[in-house]
């Protein structure tokens, strides 16, 4: 293998430099102060966290997973999720903190990439955890949330579509006995690929009633009238019991006043398999991945022996830097101060002062770039 | 191997609760202010490289790397210091960007850890390069930003110890012929075993008068004074050219007002490798370790194909966050809204209002925490 360059940087690593960092920053504190007034605090878990515990638990691929050993000779990953790790400080250090818990958090997560396809094999996620509360209010405060936080962080144009793990699984338990064609559905939705569905669906070995009960998933997308339809679909059961949750859900979110940036969408499955309930996703108007996911996930913690039913959401950060239409607030003024020997002492008292409000550089030799005022104490005098 | 429990983590790791992190926060934000204020844009570099290029460069010592294979089979390692990647990006995205360069970071680096020893694996480092500038003037800013980094975060007693690569090997040059002698005596600088340093004197075969110059090398640590003394241990060449660079420097940062948290230490030895000049460590009264280290280093760039003379610092963010005594500033207000299924919507519109201001959380049961204040919706009327 040959010595990669100088200047190589591995698969799916990105540098960000000082002008789109600026920006990414500033949606940062947007965020972070938007979490904050809803009663979120900060929570930071460490890169590298053990395989067995939340490696296992994070619902990551394992071939996506960056692993290594330790001196030990246990294996490490590079932190997956966040989720997962928030978990185990949840039912650790802050298991006896009252719950619900409103934890938030802004790092970095790693996948790894197979090839270079374009993908970032490290991104930022920010996002909240909702720890402890079972409610179809939590449901609605996390969506609220987030609605909230893409408005502050400056997209003006998104829809959070919503489903329900228990509707899916719910209508195809009524419906196909089989296990492993049910996983296959599901697949093929996953895949938003409608035609193989279908396919499917003609193939197997139940009534034509019953066929057209699972075709009619796929035009359950659009406003809360779709949950009529979807209700209409469902016999009792899981499937009922979730379509119910989500009129719940609707009502809440009306309290919040959110319902013109939210639609349905039961057809939608995550890959992260660890939610249980409602689940969801942002899209900005002019891109085709999802900004943001979220759900419950009432299950997780047992992994950690507790009980806590949760919900929470992430936003991947590279994404919706790229869909926001905010502009990077100005920074502050910036001056020069020129000065030689003789002026020095003068030239940098100045510039200590001036710092206080404005960007300072100070320097012997032309300036190496433009300024919005340059001073120039050479020669004894100052010359503004 | 035993697996290891849901809550463990990987030696050296850390989680930071909200407390801490607030705190953290806080202090991250007013060093960020201050280098911006000095002209320093900031530059976020990914956690992974290849070990060929910035590990190599890094000049951690290679049992300190956590090394990993990426799906190629090439060796990364994570991120063991931040100058290194940043003059793979000045060398390459930002070669043609006009010098001097002036970048700051604040991001999080990884050291493997043998054994339990209380030593984090990660942590955090915020600091500056100043990239492309040769002269003193640039060594002066770098410190002088040191001092004032150090003072916005909250530090009120500390000082920097401020040594010179030149010197040392240029005095050990003058008089001690072996490299492998020279070598072991540095290594007991860089140790402060000054028993072994005085013990290995006494056996080199050189004059008296020569042993009495090493010996007097463990007295220059002290006010500018202890120039003039070093100065006279030298004869010509490197060493003196050391010392009169560090007259220089003296000068500049009586510019800057900043020496009187400033001493000299001629002892001093970095275990980073690439300095190459002028070197300085910050020491908070009450911690046995530095605070901060940095200095010039004029070589590093030739590893990426570039001449950039260039000078730093980084701050251990853990070691300034015990040492500083900033109060956190006292969060926002904190208000519980209770309602019930009637009051829900006029409850939870109160809370979007109100959190344009304040912390708000809202909830249907009893508040799980202490607020500053609770509204109560319940029975149809708003019960403050």
């Amino acid at each position: 293998m040959t010595k990669p360059l100088g200047f190589e940087k591995p698969l799916g690593m990105r540098d960000y430099l000082p002008d789109l960092l600026w920006k990414q920053r500033q949606i940062e504190e947007k965020l972070h102060r938007c979490m904050l007034h809803w009663g979120y605090q900060e929570i930071l878990t460490p890169t590298l966290e053990y395989y067995d515990t939340v490696g296992e638990a994070s619902a990551t691929h394992d071939s996506k997973l960056f692993k290594l050993l330790d001196k030990q000779g246990r294996t490490l990953v590079l932190r997956p999720d966040v989720t997962a790790p928030i978990a185990r400080v949840a039912s650790s250090l802050l298991k006896d903190e009252p719950r619900p818990l409103r934890l938030m958090y802004n790092t970095n997560v790693f996948r790894a990439q197979e090839k270079e396809a374009g993908r970032n094999a490290e991104f930022t996620q920010a996002g909240v955890e909702l720890i402890g509360d079972p409610s179809v209010e939590a449901d609605a405060e996390v969506i609220a949330l987030a609605v909230a936080c893409l408005k502050e962080a400056g997209l003006e144009e998104f829809k959070i579509a919503i489903g329900h793990v228990g509707f899916i699984e719910g209508l195809l338990e009524e419906v196909v006995p089989e296990k492993s064609d049910r996983d296959q559905l599901k697949e093929r939705l996953h895949n938003s690929d409608y035609v193989g569905f279908r396919q499917d669906i003609e193939a197997l070995n139940i009534s034509e009633d019953e066929k057209q009960r699972l075709r009619g998933i796929l035009k359950l997308r659009g406003g809360a009238t779709r949950l009529e339809d979807a209700e209409a679909l469902t016999i009792n059961g899981r499937a009922r019991r979730a379509v119910r949750n989500l009129k719940e859900l609707w009502a809440a979110l009306q309290a919040y006043d959110v319902t013109d940036y939210v639609m349905f969408d039961l057809n939608l499955l995550s890959s992260l398999n660890y939610y249980t309930g409602i689940l969801f996703e942002g899209y900005a108007a002019n891109q085709g991945f999802p900004i943001c996911g979220g759900g419950r996930y009432d299950d997780l913690f047992k992994q950690f022996g507790m009980d806590n039913p949760s919900t929470g959401f992430a936003i991947k950060m590279d994404r919706l830097i790229q869909s926001s239409d905010l502009q990077p607030t100005q920074e502050k003024k910036t001056i020069y101060i020129r000065f030689d020997q003789e002026t020095r002492n003068l030239a940098l008292k100045r510039a200590m002062l001036l710092r206080k409000e404005a960007i300072v550089v100070t320097g012997i030799g032309e300036p190496s770039q433009a300024f919005d005022q340059i001073i120039d104490f050479r020669g004894g005098h100052e010359d503004v």
